[in-house]
């Protein structure tokens, strides 16, 4: 059996795409005592890609050159030598890049089909929605009535954060780029206001006209210019979950934050965080997400991308906006 | 008896002086029920004055045009109207910048004398010493053994939160501009480390040389590029306790802070503060500050600039930085 493998061959300065990365087949490995082979079905497409293979990385060991690239996804288990996975199981866990990859089985999930389809466990029972529970709960401390505003409100993380925010009875506000995404916050999603920083010259006033008294959590995607104006339009008390910086990670320079002397005084609290930080509380999260799923309240657009080879292609798409939802590679049916 | 009184003229745009400014005497007033009239013996000279006379200040209603400057003082009852002050009493209030006072019994303050002299009330038992202290604890959360970065280390706040830094058995290294401040850290503070801002080049480089783990805690005093080389240094899990922004205060433009991407994944925490909201709890921080003071373990630097009419000046030395120490006006004896 071959496992086709995407590996890492040099780091980007700007957006990443396929001159970045090699394709190869090699005869898939044979799991040791307390490893599982699997076949890969979806691969997640993820922001937090742009940073493990850039040359200093803030928060985590890069993928080194001529390995394999990182990735979390779901699969079908083929053999196994771990206790409690057998031939046939679904799981998640960090598949990379790769068609059939070895995994341990302590760092490997069997998927529960009563919680939630194989979609909902690569959507919203996913990464990306744990990212935007935690960032609202805990980092945002969300209260029902509150101002929640969201950047990237279309994307992965985004309409996530931006529907748990109408769950918890919010004035909830999304920003996005383009009139599709948009209609999606508007019409699909219910949000109560939608701003299209392309067409906007004033984002600071365009936030203003959709959050009258102000924000009282700012969930930040995208960092930057954006940023900038959020903290412009910041209420007492107010908080920022830093959680990613998309429109900072490819730019040249760093943009300069200007505005964050005007929270003086507003007693403001910006904080980022890592979702891992909270995995002993995962369990906690997907009931509550699955819950919500059930109930109708909670979805997730998928983007998926056709074809484990052009996953390169699609990593590209997260930094050009290219993707209207949660990226997704499907490797096998 | 004549009241001289010090009023705001004109709004600065850069650095406040006795140009904006006028004096005049005026008869003194004379207590209605539940007020006193008071002779100011010291006035304090804060940062956040600048605020108070801004075109549009963040944080408190501005000092109109006209008015009598704001500023909180000490002096001594000359006349009682209120229930618990005798002629003769010290008290700690809003005297503004003028002589002869009229302040109202709730919002004015006996001094204890036991628990501190009178320059103990205006130092290290004032404003600036809570500032330090709850800046310190509650937002900073600062732990035994950690890294303590302090900017203006050698002004008002600085030096109190530097010193509680020892106290809490913190690593210390302070910020300041010029060999006679640096000094003072080094010597008559103990610091473990002082840093010339004005004689680095590298000022990245120069924290990460006397912070070799890393800052836990940066208790900031000036924002600006200051603020940025600081970012750049925090280890996981620290706190910015966003106090002042001296440095921005009259800067032509708002300095633009390039490194809060830097610290992605680090989960850092920045806040500000106001000292005010934490009025229910000065007995406790006096408490504590007392008995360090008795220790010999706590003591601030005065700049004393003699006379009222010197207020106007002594404002703008904050801001170029003249004052070593925290800054006093002696209205009376």
């Amino acid at each position: 059996m071959l496992n086709r493998r995407i590996t890492l061959q040099a780091r980007p300065t700007g957006i990443p795409g396929p001159e970045h990365f090699a394709q190869d087949e090699t005869p898939a490995g044979v799991p040791e005592a307390g490893e599982v082979l699997v076949e890969t079905m979806y691969i997640s497409i993820d922001p937090a890609m742009r940073s493990w293979i850039a040359q200093s990385s803030g928060y985590t060991r890069g993928v080194e050159i001529g390995a394999v690239m990182r990735a979390g996804g779901i699969g079908r288990v083929l053999t196994s030598r771990a206790e409690g996975f057998a031939p046939g199981d679904l799981v998640q866990g960090r598949t990379g890049w790769q068609s059939h990859p070895i995994l341990r089985g302590r760092e490997t999930q069997k998927l529960d089909l009563s919680v939630g389809s194989l979609e909902d466990w690569m959507g919203p029972l996913g990464t990306s929605a744990l990212t935007a529970y935690f960032g609202l709960r805990d980092i945002g401390a969300l209260k029902p009535g509150e101002t929640l505003l969201v950047s990237a409100a279309a994307g992965g993380v985004g309409q996530l954060a931006a529907q748990i925010g109408l769950i918890e009875a919010c004035h909830v506000v999304g920003i996005a780029g383009g009139p599709d995404k948009c209609r999606f916050l508007n019409e699909t999603l219910g949000l109560h206001g939608a701003i299209d920083y392309k067409a906007e010259n004033d984002l600071t006033g365009a936030i203003r006209r959709e959050c009258t008294d102000g924000v009282d959590v700012y969930f930040d995607n995208v960092g930057g210019p954006t940023l900038d104006a959020a903290l412009a339009n910041l209420r007492t008390d107010a908080r920022v979950a830093m959680c990613g910086r998309i429109s900072q990670t490819v730019a040249p320079e760093p943009y300069g934050i200007r505005n964050l002397g005007m929270t003086g005084g507003r007693r403001i609290t910006l904080r980022n965080f890592l979702v891992f930080d909270y995995h002993d509380r995962y369990p906690e999260a997907r009931a509550w997400l699955a819950a919500r799923i059930r109930e109708g309240r909670l979805r997730q657009r998928l983007h998926i991308v056709e074809g484990l080879e052009n996953a390169p292609r699609a990593l590209g798409m997260l930094f050009t906006g290219e993707n209207t939802g949660k990226l997704i590679v499907k490797a096998a049916d």
